[in-house]
Order: C-alpha cells, then sequence, then structure tokens
C-alpha cells in the first residue's frame, strides 16, 4: 500500500489477508467515547465516513443498502409489524427506514454509545431525520440488560443493527441475547441481525445461524446483498423466526434506492458453496 | 494505507477514490509482455493472484463467481449453445465453465496476448483443465479482428471476457464490435459482455447497454453479483440479443460453487437506483 499517494483511511483485515482503502479529504472527529475510538472523516468520493475502532461502519454513498436491506425484508416479511426494537443502530439509519413502513407504532432505538448519535447528527443529518417522529425513541443503554427488561410477548421485530462481534457489539452474537428475544417476541415475531461476510465469515455466519436455532427459533432465512465498503464488499443478514412467510408485496410504495420487491426476493437466494456449508453443518 | 505491515498488493482506483489491498507472501512473475505488464503474486489469503497493468483480473480465492456468471447465465438462456466464441479470457476459467455443458460443439478462445494463457497454465492450472477438450480452440489474435473475420449467422454466443476499457481492452467497449457481433450472431444467438461496477461505473455501464442497443440488440439483461477483488466488491455482465428468452432450468446438474438457478434469477433484479438510470437515459 506504500503507492498510494495522497491521504487514506485503510481498514485492514489482517486475518482475511485484504484491506480496504477511502481516500480522505479531512479527518472530522476523532474521539475516544466511553466504549470506543469514534472517527469521522469526509472522504474524497464516499461522502463523510464513520469508524469504530479503526472499523468502517458507514459512508454517505453507500450505507443506503445496508440500511433498507436490515430494515425492508424483515417488515415485508411480518404481517403487520406495530412494535419495533432496534439494538445498536447508533446512526439511525436503521430507525429511519423502520419509521417509512406506516403498520409501525413505536420503535425503541438502544444504542450503549450516545456519542455514535451525536456524531451522527451532526456529520449524518440526513439519517436523522427522523428522529423526532413522535413513534421514535431513541435511549443509550446496554442493549442485551434493555431487551432482558421488556415485557414478554410485547415486540414484533428485534433488528440486531450492530457493529461486529468485538468491542462493545461483542455479546450481540450470543445464545443469550436470542434467548431473550424469543420471550419478548410476540407468536409471529422476528428477529433480524447484520450477520457478515459470506466470502470471509463463513464460520461466524454459521455459528449465529446455530445460536438462532438453539433459541430456539426454527426458521432462519439469511438474505445476501452488495455492501461496497464492508469487508470483501458483500454481506449478510439473517432473520430467524418461529416461521418465516412469504413477504407482502406491498401496494404502499416506500421510497428506496436500493430495495424493491424482485431485490427482496434476490437476497434470499445462497450461492451453491454457502448452501452446502449450510447443509454440512445441520444449519440449512 | 501506511499503517499496513507487511507486504502488500494495491490496486487504487483514484477516479472512485477507493483501493483494494491483498496480503502478499511473494512475487512470482513480472514480465512486460508485447500488450501489458503482467504480474502474478502468491498472496495470504486469496492463493494466486494475476494483475494486468496493476489491476486485479483474478485470484484463485473468487474467481469462481465472475467465470460462473459470465458462463452459465447466456448458456442457460440460449435455447441450445453450440458454437461458442470467447473473447479475451486468457485465463481459460471462461473456457472451462463453457465446456461444462453438453450442448456444446466447439468454443474458440481468443485473447490477444499469449502470455496472460501462459501465465495462467503455469499458475492457475486448476482452470486449465480443460485445455485440451477436443471441442476447444484456443488462438492468440486480435478480438475485433477474429468476429470481423467470422461467417455471417454461424455463431450462437459470443462471450466478451476483456480486461477493463483501458490498454488493450479498450475496442472490446465498442459499437463497432457489438455490429461484428451482431452479423456474425444466429438469428437466436446472445452477446455477453462483462460491464463493470453498478456503484463506481454506471456511466460505462450504461454507455455499454447504448451501444449494444445501437447495433442493433433490441433486447438487453444486465445481471448483477457479488465480486470481492473488483473495485467495490459488486459487478455485472450484460446479455444482449433479438430477444432474452426465460432462461432453461436444466435436468442436467453442472457442478457449480455460486451459480444456481435461483442464482440466476436473483442476479436479474435490478436495484432501484439501476432502474431509474436506465429508465432515465433511455436504456431500461
Amino acid at each position: 500500500m506504500s503507492t498510494l499517494k495522497g491521504n487514506w483511511f485503510t481498514e485492514v483485515y489482517n486475518e482475511g489477508g485484504i484491506a480496504l482503502g477511502l481516500e480522505i479529504e479531512e479527518q472530522l472527529l476523532s474521539i475516544q467515547t466511553n466504549y470506543q475510538k469514534l472517527d469521522v472523516y469526509r472522504t474524497k468520493r464516499f461522502g463523510n465516513l464513520l469508524t469504530l475502532d479503526g472499523l468502517v461502519m458507514l459512508t454517505q454513498r453507500d450505507n443506503f443498502i445496508y440500511h433498507e436491506m436490515i430494515a425492508h425484508p424483515v417488515l415485508y416479511t411480518h404481517p403487520a409489524p406495530k412494535n419495533i426494537v432496534i439494538i445498536g443502530g447508533g446512526d439511525c439509519g436503521t430507525l429511519q427506514q423502520v419509521l417509512k413502513h406506516s403498520s409501525v407504532r413505536d420503535v425503541v432505538q438502544c444504542d450503549i454509545d450516545e456519542a455514535v448519535t451525536q456524531a451522527a447528527t451532526q456529520y449524518f443529518p440526513e439519517l436523522c431525520t427522523s428522529n423526532s417522529d413522535p413513534r421514535a425513541s431513541i435511549i443509550f443503554k446496554d442493549g442485551i440488560h434493555y431487551i432482558s427488561s421488556l415485557d414478554s410477548k410485547s415486540i414484533d421485530v428485534i433488528i440486531i443493527d450492530s457493529s461486529d462481534p468485538v468491542g462493545p457489539g461483542e455479546g450481540l452474537f450470543t445464545a443469550e441475547l436470542y434467548t431473550h428475544c424469543r420471550r419478548v417476541l410476540r407468536e409471529n415475531g422476528l428477529l433480524v441481525q447484520q450477520s457478515e461476510s459470506p466470502l470471509l465469515h463463513v464460520d461466524l455466519l454459521c455459528s449465529i445461524r446455530y445460536q438462532m436455532m438453539k433459541a430456539p427459533f426454527p426458521f432462519l432465512q439469511t438474505l445476501n446483498f452488495p455492501q461496497c465498503t464492508y469487508p470483501s464488499g458483500w454481506w449478510t443478514v439473517t432473520i430467524a423466526g418461529n416461521d418465516i412467510p412469504e413477504f407482502r408485496i406491498e401496494k404502499e410504495s416506500i421510497e428506496t434506492r436500493y430495495y424493491n420487491s424482485s431485490i427482496h426476493q434476490a437476497s434470499q437466494a445462497l450461492p451453491e458453496f454457502l448452501k452446502h456449508e449450510f447443509m454440512g453443518r445441520g444449519i440449512a
């Protein structure tokens, strides 16, 4: 990487032998929060970039794909989602997508780190335009503790919009959390979690599916989609529930830039190698 | 990128403000061919890597996605592909996939640069296992000249498996070539070309579709799929023809690692933003 001229942010994924660089015009923020190191840069071609502990969380240019794909498929799969909880998601981008659904009555966004939301408000204001929606509550607490405090069968959809399973996000990939989610969800409730790269993190993706099965959530569905600035440029979310019905093709049209019903269907198609992994490990 | 320790190959896409790094264990080859600079590296986690003029062409780890997606969708869309021409494709990976189809009677692989095929034979032998198939001919000529020399209505499928539209690949993205292809293809013949990133190269992708329409090929179909080591990790191929029927769901099962009929269907789903681009430019 010594040939790079100019100023670059680099995320090195050492275990994967791969690195992503984004050209930087200016660093806008660099703070140590109570939980993690938070940096914001203005890039040359990807708008503002937010990193936590040196890992890309989002850029203004391509976050729409991730935020739409963690929110809309699960909400269009649930027959009538009213009460929603987002664990993590401090940048408010998922909250904004969730609030596009007219069936939704209330959404609680629970991120442990208030500094992330403060940075989003300042540097990603376009993601925070729905923060004052009367249906939205933004709280700053430990996600597992919050979920465990909720009444049984009180929530329709839980969205775990976490950072990677290192640092503050670590406890958000465990059977313990999924068991709490199971109790809190209504009978037809659904859980969705970002589940990393299908090329680079197959073991982790399979572990998430295995832990979800143990919760027990008998039905699982992993969706895949491009995400340019995450390692390998290819990402997944995994939906878990007692049953995963066909998604509703809506008459109401919400405004999106990536998601549509064909994309929703397409994201369910699994490559041969991943089908074999799931079957070989008994988590298909 | 100054924080990288160890030895890294870096592809910097300056116009896009983005760079990809792959950790290297050893450089295996570095030559100037008659047409371009060719390097082969042994990477730490992606197997061998071949670059042309400093751009990633393929790695052993992830080339299967690209090679399967440029070959199988077009061949399963044509009702009975017998005579095939590959322009470019010197690494022989596309040829190998094409020869998996039992309907195929002969395939000509025409790359301008013999040095690429020599390097593939030595450093990517797993891609060259079908080179001695009696149905295969491997020639080294200018692709446009070769296509223009072919009899009219003699070919079923033309696959333009080119490098980027700079250097020796430049002439392979022009209306002139598409017009030659039009003449050479049988009535139900199909052309397919790699058509770059839907995120980073929208103008180029649209230009390819526009030039194909002018050939004239009245029907176009752009397929998208992940390709980790190409810029943005997200790539396309575009199929052109007089008509593009539904693909055949085959009883014969060919061995693949990425492609299957669900993936084929999925690759046709276009994100909202890309549908809008195509509609806005009159190339939908």
